[in-house]
């Protein structure tokens, strides 16, 4: 099945000046040079890749339905490594399904979602990693975030990984040899040999698990929820960080029926600020449906902005949104805790916004340090801009614990890298434990090869088909 | 200006898997090559066209931005018929505008909107006519819609054009040469050897102008508006025709606050369904502002559909609301008018929706039919689908008027195009008559000379700065 000819549109959807239909398969070539018009009606095989102008013809209509260029590239100097057509339409979205219609109705298959790079991995030009990277690098939202997915296209990452491979495999080849050719009088491998190879692994290993919160945060971005009681200037602080009107703004309570997200870049990390409607009890089932919406996106966020109208005194719904704000497990003032804590405990953390700074005060502070005993409170009006930039400080502290990101830095930025290489040190440890007690050989050399399995499902040797479908079904159609 | 180095992103924005860069200009390939890195460390340019592998290095901080694929293309074998470079990148709008970025910091200008087509233009690659249909291509949103606009791309419209134009130049050419110089005793023209070559032309002429009423309406499509008070069903109704869940659609008046507008292709010609707030006295002064917004969608609308309930009898709103109608002009139930005089009358069409017939019917048909004496009216309910069918074949009796579209067929698209062709039309006729009173050849002359003019701003001859500014201003940028 894999080899059969996929095609897809491989161009973001939308309106632009071009568009490109790509084409995969051992039939590539015939499936589209029979579409193809070319001046001087020269049939013969345009060498490879090179663009070629033509008219694509629909074969049933005889009509023209876009003057192209096109390039025919021959295995394996391709993306996929298979031939590979690549046709460069008008970049409207009807011309170019016209185009990919007549694709297929020559016999190509709509590709699947990431399947081009599925193919370029099962063919071997990129490893599993490589290939996560591409969809990480078409997404990345920051220069940090780009950057990281660079260097785990160019192999980074898979280079450190097989490294501690090879470290975990010739500790295996050792032990594996004195157990299965004991006549061969091999002597049996003694701890204090085989200990330093393991802490070598073990070493690549936790180096890579060390900066993998920090990768993730890169990669993923942080969501972060704007939340309090309607009518305290959650939409005028979404607007002031977005420095935009993105979010409709006036001065009537209950303006944000739906939920707003907007990225901004936080020094260098995605911050997925989301502006809610404010909680409160209501009887307009329309507006109970923000509400809703509003509760949802707090209780998915990874920081929350909780914030109050300081020009008002706290009122019964302000002490309702922070009750509520707690149970859902919102409370630590800033990282303390590392990531994995906060997943288990649901510890997250709270910036207390006392906004409207430029009108009169009447909010009870006392009261509000009494609800969040341990909050970082930040004054702001974004009437003046004042405040703002301290609570972008606040929100870095937060989110950065003061961790920079050095422009050549390989860190791990995918949970399920970073899975794997916790299964990897688990194991890796366990094994060095069970030397130390010693433990048989044959027991010590599970463990090692579990840890050796689960390294090369970073790289893919050994990834199930389930999970590359999972991985590549992820991915966009056409990439 | 015209020669300098100008590029921009060609795709269009958003996520895909792939996205080029447009580079054009005499300095393109200076420009882009130091920022490449080939495999092997080759500096040469590749050959002309070909698609190469490399990376994309910041000349600055020395980091990959992107494998990539390029293709130097020498002039004038290109779009703009100027040297081209074409980079393929990841399709992430991040990695496309780092690279931007870095072509623009070696020396290349951010490119106007339209400015490669506006280069294909001036290098005499496409007509004007020819250059307005490329974006009309991308903007297509039916079949009809992109055949027309390919059968102009491919000169079509531009050839019929230039046959009109040059049946009148031969006669100017007659009348001059007799004015120019009777020293040679060139017989003066008579009316008899004018008048069919003249007629000729205007027949070229008329026949373009017959069909481009109908032309328009493929390409520019027909605004839509649901009006009605709220609550009777215009968000269920546009839902029914969508086939999806576009809209939002609850129990509760007042759902739709901003207006929702969504195409269909109503038989080849683009619909835009404009899904409006209920039109309603209101206190709350965001309703208010849907209430506004949905005035000015049916203000701009071709067509309404002014739906009530008629499960329910007439309220005072729907009276309002009719009213309202009448005012703006709507009134006419098929477009016995031609468009020219709808617009100058702003009598405009409108079709009655009778919703929610699967209810019992409380609505006073007879007051209905007082309100609204000349008008079409269709039972429908949007909840067991009955009477949507009758609904779209009154749509398209209203808007075709039993027109079809050929597939070879070349109309007249551009309500610009239409309007220089009326003024050939115009000065023709002016010319015909002058020649039938015995007015003075060089008065005649005027008149074609005019004539021709207008001629050569369709295929852009005589087009001036300001016209070819306006027109390319509307193209998307990296076209």
């Amino acid at each position: 099945m894999h080899n059969d000819t996929i095609a897809a549109i491989a161009t973001p959807p939308g309106v632009g000046g071009v568009g490109i239909i790509r084409v995969s398969g051992s039939d590539a070539f015939e499936v589209v040079l029979p579409l193809l018009k070319r001046p001087g009606s020269s049939t013969a095989l345009p060498s490879s890749h090179k663009l070629t102008y033509g008219q694509i013809i629909d074969p049933q209509s005889s009509e023209v339905l876009d003057e192209v260029l096109v390039a025919f590239m021959h295995a394996p100097h391709t993306y996929t490594r298979e031939h590979v057509v690549e046709i460069q339409g008008h970049g409207g979205p009807l011309v170019l399904q016209r185009i990919l219609r007549a694709v297929l109705a020559r016999g190509a298959r709509l590709a699947n979602p990431g399947e081009f790079t599925m193919r370029a991995f099962l063919n071997g030009r990129l490893d599993l990693a490589q290939a996560e990277a591409v969809m990480d690098l078409i997404e990345s939202e920051t220069e940090a975030g780009q950057r990281l997915a660079m260097q785990q296209l160019r192999g980074r990452l898979s280079d450190q990984v097989q490294q501690a491979r090879h470290a975990t495999l010739s500790v295996i080849a050792r032990i594996e040899a004195s157990i299965d050719f004991p006549e061969d009088d091999i002597p049996t491998p003694q701890a204090e040999e085989l200990n330093p190879l393991i802490d070598e692994a073990l070493r690549q290993v936790e180096l890579l698990l060390a900066g993998s919160d920090q990768g993730r945060l890169y990669r993923q971005g942080l969501r972060t929820a704007i939340i309090g009681r309607p009518n305290v200037g959650k939409s005028s602080l979404l607007n002031a960080f977005l420095r935009t009107e993105r979010a409709i703004v006036t001065a009537i309570a209950g303006t944000t029926r739906d939920t707003v997200e907007e990225a901004v870049n936080l020094r260098g990390i995605p911050l997925h600020l989301i502006d809610t409607a404010g909680i409160t009890p209501t009887e307009d089932p329309v507006e109970a449906i923000g509400v809703q919406r509003s509760r949802a996106a707090a209780e998915s966020a990874d920081v929350m902005l909780l914030v109050f109208d300081s020009s008002e005194a706290l009122t019964e719904q302000d002490r309702l949104v922070s009750t509520e704000a707690q149970a859902m497990g919102f409370g630590v003032p800033s990282s303390t805790l590392s990531s994995d804590e906060q997943v288990a405990t649901h510890q997250r953390p709270v910036l207390l916004v006392l906004n409207k700074s430029d009108q009169e005060q009447r909010i009870d502070r006392a009261e509000l340090e009494q609800l969040w005993p341990h909050a970082t409170f930040i004054s702001t009006s974004t009437f003046s801009d004042a405040g703002l930039q301290q609570l972008e400080d606040a929100l870095a502290d937060v989110v950065l614990a003061g961790r920079m990101l050095h422009s050549e830095s390989v860190l791990v930025t995918s949970t399920r890298h970073q899975e794997a290489l916790r299964r990897t040190m688990e194991n890796l440890r366990a094994a060095g434990r069970s030397l130390e007690q010693r433990v048989p050989l044959d027991f010590v050399s599970i463990d090692l090869r579990t840890a050796y399995d689960a390294l090369g499902e970073v790289t893919g040797e050994t990834a199930s088909d389930d999970l590359l479908d999972k991985i590549f079904s992820e991915f966009c159609i056409g990439k």
